[in-house]
């Protein structure tokens, strides 16, 4: 799909408008990239500067990052005399994409340093192995972090645990399931702000609607922090018009429904993040051949959109560096004992 | 406040009509009473019958039916040879309002068959001794419910334990937090529907505002069925012009911000249902005297909305009838051996 590009930041002009922003109270929210976007593109103070497309933000390249920062937190670990932390997969079933997704991860742990496994089972499996299985895997204190992998892609359960996803509805610190944390991350290092802002979440899964919708409506100052947006929660059941309506007056659209190209440009409010979470495999009409595309009509809305990620490239490689990150977070907090 | 009128309902006119209101998939969504009110007032067949204000919900009567069918149910499990449900007070501090609601409860227990007692602690309390106290409560079999009431009344954990609110929001079976379950048993027996419908949720409270936005948006297929409305989130956070454009495309709105008359008349859309989760102590301006007002502006909104619950007799008293609810499913869930 579409290249993505660098952003370019020219922090100098940032200094002088200090003072127009002041208003701001709460600062964090506004990192120089958004204070600087702001300048180029929607500021009154520029208005005579021409309307261009979309950021596009390189899940690849901000995975690259996390990596670095996961890669030397490992080492310091180990320094420290720590164990390495490991990685274990349960594989279940033989479906390509599951295969794939787990090579990618564990590929993935090995380059930062992280051990790991994969156990195999049949799609036969019993409900009664698998649990007593995890449960084993939850003893084993040489395992850091456990990834369940169901022959469906959307059933995987990374941090997905009815305890967990309790803490994390009550803003208590806790394991954010990969996919939410990926767009969270993509988020808060993009410096797109959130506070007061109006989020459309479209797709409401319990491993990725749900928890986005979680974080970016909570409060910013709890223990697991939240965005402090207005969100809205959309799905199946949202009539398309109404969806329509309300998805233009979002700052932030996250699409997360499964539906290939939902969310067209009209959709889409001038300047507005896009955040695309699907994955969706469509035969491609000219080649014939499968190619993997997202639920935001890409090529349409990135002329309309301040920010937009690809599919590939955008939500999927952020997600495996959240997975890491996970991992190590659980290596960190397992009891040393 | 207002005094709340029964529902008149003419069960004869709906037979003839049933076949406009096939194209209603899920019948079990548009109750009797439901299209009654839409033949007096919405139908295109009755286009020349005057538009006369909301109907107001009496959550005291609705509560009186509730709590029938608890009496009844707790009968039958006494005669079964069960042990009478036991409800627990945990009483912190010495707050009046808590000591009212907690006698507001015990009473209600007493009427229906359930006994009950009142655990006192000054508000010095040790969180250790409070955990301890409820540990052993917990451990308790002669104890069906428990309620803990801490000297903020907004912090009633009623139904609020990190599993329960996991299972909340996994849409599994679980005990409902007894304000969100009275929100959803007005809605489902005043016969409002909630299907593809919009809602607004203003207030993002972990016991009220959060499990309503839950219960609302999620599936009505699964174990704990959901409302599979389009549900929009706002809080504190939500600019008031914002707020009041949400709010207008709403076909319910739940006000449980705990601020009054928040919610004014222009921001509600003709026929919408609003139900006010709000208890907010005022001084009226003519007499001087403390009166309880909710969030919503009850006078002006109710020439305009189709559905209303006033404060007091609204949400009020359908949660405590809700609490008795829970208590007696516990009882029923207990362990027997």
């Amino acid at each position: 799909m579409a290249a993505s590009t660098a952003l370019t930041v020219n922090y100098t002009r940032i200094q002088t408008l200090t003072s127009y922003f002041q208003h701001c109270r709460s600062k964090r929210w506004i990192n120089l990239k958004t204070v600087n976007r702001r300048i180029n593109r929607r500021s009154p103070f520029c208005q005579s500067l021409k309307r261009h497309a979309a950021t596009v933000v390189s899940g690849t390249e901000l995975a690259r990052q996390i990596h670095k920062e996961v890669q030397s937190d490992i080492a310091k670990l180990v320094a420290q005399g720590n164990r390495r932390p490991h990685l274990s997969v349960i594989l279940v079933g033989n479906d390509h994409a599951s295969h794939t997704y787990v090579r990618n991860k564990t590929r993935a742990a090995s380059l930062l340093g992280m051990s790991s496994s994969t156990i195999f089972r049949p799609s036969s499996v019993s409900q009664e192995e698998m649990l007593e299985l995890i449960d084993k895997c939850n003893r084993d204190r040489s395992i850091s972090g456990l990834l369940v992998q169901l022959p469906l892609p959307e059933k995987d359960v990374d941090g997905f645990h009815i305890v967990n996803i309790g803490k994390l509805c009550l803003d208590q610190r806790c394991m954010v399931p990969a996919t939410a944390a990926a767009v969270w991350e993509i988020i808060r290092r993009m410096g797109i702000e959130t506070v007061g802002k109006n989020v459309i979440v479209v797709g409401r899964s319990k491993n990725v609607g749900m928890p986005i919708a979680m974080l970016l409506h909570s409060d910013r100052n709890h223990e697991r922090p939240g965005g402090d947006a207005t969100v809205i929660m959309a799905h199946r059941f949202t009539p398309l018009p109404r969806l329509k309506e309300l998805a233009s007056l979002a700052d932030i659209v996250i699409a997360a429904a499964g539906v290939p190209h939902l969310i067209t440009a009209d959709m889409v409010k001038e300047g507005a993040a896009v955040i695309d979470v699907g994955i969706n495999r469509m035969q491609d009409p000219v080649t014939g051949k499968l190619r993997l595309v997202g639920d935001v009509d890409f090529e349409a809305v990135k002329k309309k959109a301040g920010f937009i990620t690809p599919v590939p490239g955008g939500v999927g490689p952020m997600t495996i560096a959240m997975v890491m990150k996970n991992t190590v977070t659980a290596a960190k907090n397992a009891p040393t004992y």
